[in-house]
């Protein structure tokens, strides 16, 4: 459920907040004291062909059992961060069309969950979210300024600048995804539906698209012999294994991953840029991971200035699927702070 | 000299503050009272093959004539705002390598200005100023963030996020005219010596070299008949006659800055994106600079997200060459309020 150990409240730092993770199967939601320790976890199911109206309601009943279960005192409690996938209007609390959660269009989910917790909630982006967590607690932790990439189903964006989250004025910040990599008028087609986004090259669809092309245009490899639905796990085994296609493939979308950095980087000048989510190849864990990260590593240098090929640092996360609840019980903490 | 009306000192706001903007070939000074209005105005040559240390007493002196002159007394100063071509390290002050300035590499300018004025200078890339006289001052006054692009030999860069200038962790930041739109291995080559960037497509420079290869390549057009060294003003006028060629350049340079745009504005959502400097094609004033920026309008809307098409705006810059030394008056006034 969580990687976190659970503390008792007698050894929290007082106040507490609460996290709220809201993904395409499930809702986690954890207590957190005021130094990122998590005292209760727990987690409900999406159903993203339900109202969005039912799953805060489960978040409510699940929420309060949990508090009884690990005798967390409610007032001891100050706010509730909640991290979503967009679209949203953040200003108005309002989620305008998640394009995987079909029934929650157009859901005031912030307003929602205030008046079902009676508390107040501070509204995110789930790339924020997750990219404040690393920044709070995470492979950030040491750094004022940090991009993060959560590379799953898409590529996710998270921008923290001087301690603040870059949501825009729009609620379109930090969509890291959406930079543009290849401007040819033939290029990859995002999940967005437009041209030429990193999220077209190096998300887990676009490494099992790619995978899949160079079969169809004959490639020969142990990845023909997959029965069920290619995935990119699959590509990571083969990899490890030794396959020369699964390489390659791990080996471009490193190359993908860098142009899209250097972009961002060379707008940003962050310390660090923070590699999350499960589309890592192993991460750190397994060889083909860590070749990935180098080659991401090396071909960045290749292309940025001098001086950030010295400094800018480039890693991969820390808090794996905890980051999301993580950070957004921190963005509640730091709007409680300082409004 | 300026295209700013100066004002009396008994029409003042005060305090008053300094701003000065370090050109290839002059340095710009001015005196500018608490609302942004100038008070005095005066500028030196750069002198690039000379040391950095006799622009900056030059500057003393042309000061100090200016203040008597416009019978300005010096106790009302409070500080000095410097901005200057990179690279930089601005948390030291220092002037690195920039790469017109031959003789000013490895140059401690802010602490020898601070030395020679005897006030405090606050020191930022020539592209954040020109963006925070923008936002305080110019197309972008009623706007909390703005993006900017200046368009010159190169292509700087700008970003005022919620009031403050992003400079980076390395003074890197905002360097948007290195963002890659083009990432073939046989894209054209930046002036930094990387390929792809925005500004080897985008810059004056670019664009006479885009010209001079289509002639090369036996395109026809009254631009073969320029005797003189080609210029990026020779295809504005080539294209105001109506040249195919040359209006085909236009809109190719368009095409080439909506792709830089959409990646920034990914990343930052701003309110406007704003095209300062002198490669604009005439600007508003004239029919071609008109289609230039239309065309990058509608460029980008069809390349982003809806609501970004539809609220994010982009238009010329309204200060001209007065921008850079307003905007580093401004930013010395915003360092002397909130240090």
């Amino acid at each position: 459920m969580t990687s976190q150990p659970l503390i008792p409240l007698s050894d929290a730092t007082l106040p507490l907040f609460i996290g709220v993770d809201v993904g395409g199967t499930s809702i986690k939601v954890g207590v957190v004291d005021d130094r990122g320790a998590t005292l209760g976890f727990t987690r409900v199911s999406t159903e993203p062909y339900q109202p969005g109206e039912q799953a805060v309601a489960r978040v409510g009943v699940a929420l309060a059992a949990m508090l009884e279960d690990r005798e967390i005192d409610r007032t001891l409690i100050r706010g509730v961060g909640l991290g979503s996938p967009g679209t949203m209007d953040i200003p108005t609390g309002m989620l305008l069309e998640p394009p995987n959660l079909y029934a929650w269009h157009q859901f005031p989910i912030r307003d929602t969950m205030q008046s079902v917790l009676g508390l107040p909630v501070t509204f995110a982006n789930d790339g924020a979210a997750a990219a404040y967590g690393e920044f709070w607690l995470g492979a950030g932790r040491e750094d004022p300024s940090i991009v993060m990439l959560t590379l799953g189903t898409g590529v996710g964006g998270g921008i923290i600048h001087r301690g603040r989250s870059i949501d825009g004025e729009h609620s379109h910040g930090s969509e890291c995804g959406h930079v543009i990599i290849d401007s040819r008028p033939d290029a990859r087609v995002c999940s967005c539906g437009q041209p030429g986004h990193l999220e077209a090259y190096a998300s887990a669809t676009a490494v099992v698209a790619r995978t899949r092309e160079a079969l169809q245009r004959g490639r020969s490899s142990t990845l023909e012999h997959v029965t069920s639905e290619l995935t990119a796990l699959d590509v990571a085994e083969a990899a490890a294994a030794g396959d020369a296609l699964a390489l390659e493939i791990v080996d471009e979308t490193a190359d993908y991953l860098a142009i899209g950095i250097v972009s961002v980087v060379h707008t940003i000048d962050p310390n660090m840029v923070i590699l999350g989510g499960a589309m890592n190849f192993g991460g750190m864990a397994s060889a083909v991971g860590r070749r990935f990260l180098a080659r991401i590593q090396s071909q960045f240098r290749a292309k940025t200035f001098p001086t950030l090929a010295e400094r800018t640092k480039i890693d991969f996360a820390a808090l794996g699927g905890d980051a999301g609840y993580l950070g957004a019980a921190g963005l509640a903490r730091s709007a409680h702070k300082d409004p």
